[in-house]
């Protein structure tokens, strides 16, 4: 093995945490050191030396690849780009709509500076998006369906937070199995929004406030539960700590189609992950691999993970892969 | 949509003619012509013209890629470097540990002559190989499993047909469910042979022919049965062609890792193929566009499944995969 990766992080919250703790399990990596917002003295990291985040350019003989780990809402539509230009970079972002335009950004970036990045990665944006991908290109007659859970939703957990009379509040999105087994018995079901999923809120009340006002208010709220069946179930604030305080998440990719005359073919891909952010990082440090030997090979701009062959992920050799894995 | 790739298909069994029949689900590419080793007046296709495959030079023009549907055990050695030498070529030789040197070959050949290859393209090898090394890259600290079936394995049933007494025969290669749970649930099992498949086999004898004898020689057969539990059913030869002359085939590859502090997170990538030959026919015309492109990029010698990025395999561009599959 050559010299090892030298893999910054810039934000240091549960994404980065993994990260770090993912470079550990890479033999090929190394950490080039965390680089935050907030006041170094107050991060307190696995081993990392910490850094101010501003001052990241006096650091950038030591890394290699720079994994972004802020959030897609705010922090990287502003970082992504503005650090491609000058570092190579890998980041999660996972604002499916807006994902056209991130990439044009960034991909400006990286390109006019010499520098390669790795956007969307993860596993929904990333390894979800592969097996619909290979789904597609293999059977060509077909339909797709993802299903997401059971797991934490970050968002959905926001919404319930903002109700009146909230006082915490975690959200699980849950996989219909009547659905997916529909699925994977070969069929092609329209599915409405509501046959796929459900969703359950585990809530604290404020003291005084109205349980049967709140229910009401989040099963209702458009966008965000009104298409689905869902259920609320008001807890203590210690139950909520004690057994909803995990990010477990993953779900279902499906692919189902047809070839020669009527038959059927299924493909299926699954993640049950006991920690959402954990996972994510370690794809986060795969891919940062990858993004090291593309910039080594000059390949630069903004790529997905539909850009990048597998073996680039690997740190076996393709020669290595070859023999023990094809 | 430009130009439709050109496909010639060398070989026409039931590869060969899943093959054309998934090359008219994919309105980017058009069949070239079939080109075999019989008299082309006895091959009776799905519309494919038909042609001496010792006078396919004769139609090199007109072929932009070939897909090789001949066996591993004696075709591909031979055609697919010779083949390569000439044509940008894609098969799906499938004898794992000759791999390497097959490759070496199928690469000697093609890049002597500025053309592409892509070997050992199907499911397995394949897309469970990219599950393998995918699961393996993105969870370093895991153990990876592979369960086949429940399918039918031909190197098996051809086993069983070897024996005397045997006319007619088949056999399934089925996963133990139990073992397959043991995994999913984030365990890290060693397993024994025995302990991941079972084997059934049904069995038409020769007249005459010594039922207790033919058992008791195929169970305890070496490399093929004596590591499992196998059953044999004898059936008469109309039971076999009725229940059994499908080729259904699948399986399962799973990766199980931890992350952090002892975080179980599973990847499962399943297949349910009713029909193995017309999947790995569909596989195979989804590498043949990526092989037509890696060849207009210049991008000459042997490859496989993990030196091809996924985009190149999708009709889509990269921009309306990012749009609707990202």
């Amino acid at each position: 093995m050559g010299q090892r990766i030298r893999i910054g992080i810039a934000g240091y919250g549960n994404l980065g945490r993994g990260v770090e703790a993912a470079i550990a399990q890479n033999p090929d990596t190394a950490v080039a050191g965390v680089f935050t917002r907030r006041d170094p003295a107050s991060v307190r990291t696995l081993g990392a030396q910490v850094h101010r985040l501003d001052a990241i350019d006096a650091c950038a003989d030591a890394i290699d690849v720079l994994v972004l780990c802020g959030g897609s809402k705010s922090d990287l539509p502003e970082q992504g780009p503005a650090l491609a230009a000058r570092f190579n970079t890998v980041d999660s972002f996972d604002t499916h709509a807006r994902i056209p335009e991130y990439f044009d950004a960034v991909d400006r970036a990286a390109r006019a500076n010499d520098r390669t990045a790795v956007i969307a990665v993860g596993w929904d944006p990333g390894l979800f998006s592969l097996a619909r991908t290979y789904g597609e290109s293999v059977l060509a007659d077909g339909a797709t369906y993802t299903f997401w859970g059971r797991g934490v939703s970050q968002g959905h957990s926001d919404a319930i937070r903002r109700v009146p009379g909230v006082r915490a509040g975690v959200q699980y999105t849950v996989p219909v199995p009547q659905a997916i087994e529909r699925v994977r018995s070969g069929g092609r079901p329209a599915l409405s929004t509501r046959e796929k999923h459900t969703r359950e809120c585990y809530v604290v009340l404020e003291e005084g406030a109205d349980a049967a006002a709140v229910e009401r208010a989040i099963v209702t709220m458009p966008d965000y539960f009104a298409d689905y069946d869902t259920t609320v179930r008001f807890v203590d604030a210690e139950t909520l700590r004690r057994e909803h305080s995990a990010m477990p998440h993953g779900g279902f990719v499906l692919r189902t189609g047809k070839t020669g005359h009527d038959t059927t073919q299924v493909l299926e891909f699954a993640l049950r992950l006991q920690s959402n952010p954990e996972f994510t990082a370690s794809v986060l440090v795969a891919y940062a691999r990858a993004a090291f030997r593309l910039a080594q090979r000059r390949d630069f701009g903004a790529h997905t993970v539909f850009d990048i062959a597998p073996a680039l992920l690997s740190p076996k050799s393709p020669a290595e892969l070859r023999a023990q894995l094809l």
